[in-house]
């Protein structure tokens, strides 16, 4: 009996031991989660030795989500499609939280200190913004507009320095800027800012905040350095032009690749990607590309951009040398690729292509495929360096 | 008899439980390190409460001591001023592995995949590069000159994309460019490059390698693009001058300032910051300050730069705002400020006070003195963060 005790004490004792130490004791600064959207599940994988270390399911929609990190780098918190906010604990793989908090959201962004998370949504329009360690409501930011009080879709959520949230309102064709440096928001609201603005970027210094117009030609900077000064319409030969091209898919603003002296923008329905001159935001040159731009990241140096497209020609990547400004590799990583992350300093970049299953390694040397990853539709890519930078 | 073993059993297992989930599983995105350089010791920290988790000892002479992360932002690797290399692990505050690499030792860098450290040594001169696993050597670079085959002091010692090692040999007057791609170093050197490069940095991209001079005015650049166009002299008005001024302590250059625009740069013994424009190295303006400036830091926004000074002028920290470009802030954080090192989205800064035997966190925003922390004779501050970044 007393041998069987000593047994059982034993085995509990080493698979604690097991389940704590080699399983959950482990950094986080090489992890991240890809979104599987169709099975609502999300998958934790690591950069170093690239594996999948676990499966979290019961996400709920997760097309187009997004996700962003506690500023400790261990959790992730998701947006999904149907409202859904999800807070997990990626080295447990466990959810610590989940609600819905709209019926319609589209992404979301984490404070400068980390306190709080803000989550932009389509249904209804507004902006809630939650307490990072309990996900209770903090504020409640309405995007009511006009004479008749009605609420917009709110779009190009970010986060900017000094406890701030910048966003677009795409029905009211107005940007806010939410302060919450002394714990409830003050918004200042930017009126008239040109017609419905579809999405939103900051610079990585979190200076400028960027919208494009869907609505018309062109798009809207805001310097939050001097956010007195209003916004300034800039780019006015960015947009579909006066030969309207049918649209397959939205580019992201947030994919906008900065590197040290250009913006590289995808063009809105044209299979062109955009150089733009940074410092005085004038359009330098046009790069022609394989299809309509989706995703246009620069690789961290600023040495490459990497540029994925639009159905139906979503089987392909390319990428551009940022010196000579040309096409310098193709790469077919699989049908449908919807997303690429760079690990934080740009030897490895991850894509996935969902119709594939698969994300693809990448060696951005020497384009090598390093490994593949069987995922369920895998779409978006998010490591977890990104707690780390503005507006991510 | 069964009552007691059961007694036994559950304490065990809550033992195993509270030494594994509280204590160590936690993220490691908010973890730093600071150098207690008389001990020999380091302060384990955590900057989303801001409090010191645990101190780890017997790490040798930690005078001049720095840190670099392994990817994961698990284990800190800590060059000390006696050749020591000691890997940590800052989850459970045991040392792994410690080696006396050699005499005297300057600085390190971990290689852009994470598998290599490289250390640069005074005595005797030359690079050593170890696994980031075990410390086993990898390979011995001797920084051997001239005719009579000497040695020379290595300095200024940064990674660069491409799995690259940048130095400067401080009696040779060279600079030696260390390509470790194809698993051993392929060495090029720059001969006759200017009078003893005394310190080195890497621009934020990676790009640019600049050295300073200590034996003649002026800074060279090389350009890791292009590195067979050779170095370049810039900024001929860096240095000591004409007249002479005693030099009370080096400068750090690594301690540089990018902003999008400009780099601040300390002067070489005289009470000025200086101001260069980052796209063609000239020289726009000189700020004057309390002291001989040792690192001048750049807020992560880009918005402000904070300096620290020499003896005896080190009870000061001055702040300059990037756009004024004058002084608004100036505060005394205790005797013999040493370092500073800012949280990665900007919003603390934590500056040791080695006299006054304690660090200080400073809200950004507002000046304000959030939290002080005692420790002994502090020296160095080290976030995980630099984990992710190329050159530091």
């Amino acid at each position: 009996m007393m041998a069987f005790i000593k047994v059982v004490l034993l085995t509990t004792f080493a698979a604690v031991m097991v389940g704590c130490s080699s399983t959950n004791l482990r950094g986080t600064g090489d992890l991240g989660v890809v979104i599987e959207r169709a099975s609502g599940s999300v998958q934790i994988v690591e950069t170093t030795n690239r594996t999948v270390l676990s499966r979290v399911t019961g996400l709920g929609d997760l097309s187009h989500a997004s996700v962003v990190y506690s500023r400790d780098e261990r959790y992730a918190y998701i947006f999904g499609r149907d409202g859904g906010l999800t807070k997990i604990d990626i080295l447990t793989s466990k959810i610590v939280k989940r609600i819905i908090q709209s019926g319609n959201s589209i992404g979301g962004a984490i404070s400068q200190n980390g306190k709080q998370v803000a989550v932009s949504n389509y249904q209804p329009g507004g902006v809630k913004i939650f307490d990072s360690n309990t996900l209770e409501l903090v504020a409640d930011i309405p995007a009511t507009y006009g004479s008749a009080n009605k609420q917009s879709k709110v779009v190009g959520l970010v986060d900017a320095p000094g406890q701030r949230f910048v966003f677009s309102l795409y029905d009211a064709d107005e940007i806010w800027l939410a302060d919450l440096s002394s714990g409830k928001p003050v918004i200042t609201k930017y009126k008239n800012i040109g017609r419905q603005p579809y999405d939103g970027l900051i610079t990585p210094d979190g200076r400028y905040y960027i919208a494009g117009l869907f609505g018309e030609d062109g798009l809207v900077v805001l310097d939050l350095w001097h956010p007195k000064k209003g916004v300034k319409r800039i780019l006015d030969n960015y947009g579909r032009g006066s030969k309207k091209m049918p649209v397959y898919k939205m580019p992201h603003l947030e994919g906008w690749a900065m590197t040290e002296d250009y913006a590289f923008l995808p063009a809105v329905g044209r299979n062109t990607v955009l150089v733009v001159n940074r410092h005085n935001w004038k359009h330098l040159m046009s790069i022609p590309v394989h299809g309509q731009p989706v995703f246009v990241m620069a690789r961290p140096d600023g040495r490459q951009v990497w540029v994925n497209f639009a159905y139906p020609r979503n089987d392909t990547v390319q990428v551009i040398d940022t010196e000579k400004m040309e096409i310098i590799k193709v790469l077919k990583p699989g049908k449908a690729v919807l997303h690429m992350e760079f690990t934080p300093r740009g030897e490895q970049v991850w894509v996935s292509a969902r119709d594939a299953g698969k994300i693809t390694v990448y060696d951005t040397e020497n384009f090598n495929s390093i490994t593949t990853l069987p995922m369920n539709k895998p779409s978006g890519i998010f490591f977890t360096h990104r707690a780390h930078r503005i507006g991510l």
